[in-house]
């Protein structure tokens, strides 16, 4: 147990730092220690918060690894060194997301034997209690076999720490079901994959190839890929769901009888909102780095923030970091 | 003008061969001459139609490249034989794109420069009147950045002569929109497409980078990426409208205040559902081949097997392939 607070990036997101100092304190209502990292002279009003004082703030647009580099009095600088330096048990950011990481792995350093760290990112199954949980979305634009083999442990442990499936089934994305299906590199992993020893060590099974249409399907808990592959299919599901939503409210809007239609679906819409919301699964998660650090979106709501700063507590909780650490280094 | 007719594989898809004849037939309404080519046998009570016979079938799973070299009187080989004879303008299956895609390269060559024959894949864009074109869909699993510059051209052809775009916009997958982003492979595809050369040639312009987000929007004309992420970013746009329409007709029958909200909605879901329909856009096309070969879904309706009957008969009509000779052996 620990009681040390999580370090949120205050200066981080689309509507910083007012967004996020709301999610922080939604946070602490829910008896979640927070400390908030930031210029203080914007942080003034966030009365009742710790602040560890940041003077520069990285741009959502800037360049990622140079901007971590020269600005080392930055909030997202800080907020990775609150963890390294074991005042904080955990980070938030809704910033840049190239810098969160950036700024993550230089400061907490990688997990001993993970060869490079991957992007989690939780899609929702309609109709099951927990996402599923696609990595890489984005770190890493191509990957070897054998980092794509410690993506599916590292998912693997995530996904039974974060939302407690026993014996998490990962999927390798693939342009095609069968075993033969794939690029080189995907076959190669294929069979890297069907060894049973990490499979053993990490308490995971490994379902095969996954295609595309398997995203929000019920078929695996946990889906490997490239972060190149990985950002492709991920932005592509979210253009899909846009567009069709926005067909649909359209629609919702075309004529008197669709708008008193629409007033008559709309309690058996609700749940549908809130299942295909964003807010609900929370942030992403960098795996691999030696600290928990949760990467929201930039347009975060103050829900979504809570709901980052109550993961990246919970996974602290839980040693999530020990358990990676512990299958990581030994294999 | 030709007035050959179109070959229509009539043992390939899902219910062949009836939803093939019975899509034969709305096209030969529309006054399209069609051939069928398939086991005369079956095709008995197709009275009227004048058939090649085929004596074998290429199932649906079957391996695709071993069929293909064995069953030298399959409907689907016929078929592409037929028009390297001569004897059809345009081919259409239904059936193992696996397969069609083989016999049409085996049976009608490359086209002179072509390295490889690409799927292109329309793909719906709301609110305009002609979709996005997406190559490639599936037929090369990893691609040279020569081939990309390729499908470009090929794409940008195409989509003048079946849509009439007078410039299609050529936009390259990514995993962002900034120049420097993507894969190895990507970047210096990248580069490439920059080249004036090829874009005047092809009475195209390149508009860089696209994200998987912008597969449905109205930002280019013509999408080029490898087999692997095409297949990939077609197939989760396929899954996530399918789960999204799923729920949604779950949440219009939960009740009977929603069925009565559904009821005075569905005037203005019809055009909607018009609009996402794949029947509208007609069937795949495989783009290199020395000929036109049209693959439709396995799954086809009788309208969307005439539809793709209706593009094929057009496209050799406009003498594509012969745009597409002169503008790739010059390259």
């Amino acid at each position: 147990m620990t009681s040390l607070p999580v370090a949120v990036d205050a200066m981080g997101g689309d509507d910083a730092p007012w967004s996020v100092v709301d999610g922080a304190r939604l946070a602490v209502e829910r008896g979640i220690p927070v400390v908030l990292v930031g210029q203080p002279e914007r942080l003034e009003a966030a009365d009742g918060f710790e602040v560890i004082a940041a003077s520069q703030v990285i741009a959502m647009g800037a360049d990622a690894a140079q901007s971590v580099r020269k600005m080392k009095d930055s909030s997202m600088v800080r907020a990775a060194e609150a963890v390294r330096d074991g005042r904080a048990s955990a980070m938030v950011s809704a910033g840049n997301t190239g810098a969160a990481m950036a700024a993550s792995l230089l400061r907490m350093g990688r997990i001993r034997g993970v060869a490079r760290p991957a992007i989690a990112v939780p899609i929702i199954v309609p109709g099951r209690a927990w996402p599923n949980v696609l990595l890489d979305a984005g770190a890493n634009t191509e990957c070897n076999p054998e980092w794509l083999v410690q993506f599916a442990q590292m998912g693997a442990v995530y996904c039974r720490d974060r939302w407690g499936v026993e014996k998490p089934r990962v999927g390798l994305l693939s342009n095609g079901e069968e075993a033969g299906k794939g690029s080189p590199r995907v076959k190669e992993t294929f069979e890297l994959l069907e060894d049973e020893a990490w499979q053993s060590q990490s308490g995971a099974v490994f379902a095969g190839n996954v295609e595309g249409r398997d995203l929000l399907a019920d078929l695996v808990d946990v889906i490997v890929t490239d972060g190149f592959t990985g950002n492709v299919a991920l932005k592509t599901a979210e253009g899909v769901a846009k567009q069709l939503i926005r067909a649909l409210l359209a629609a919702f809007d075309s004529s008197p009888d669709a708008r008193r239609g629409a007033e008559l679906l709309a309690p058996a819409l609700a749940p549908l909102y809130d299942e295909f919301s964003p807010d609900s699964v929370g942030g992403a998660i960098l795996l691999g780095v030696d600290g928990v650090s949760i990467i929201s979106h930039g347009a975060s709501s103050p829900t979504a923030v809570a709901n980052a700063i109550q993961v990246a507590h919970d996974l602290a909780q839980r040693g999530t970091v020990g358990s990676l650490r512990r299958i990581l280094s030994s294999g």
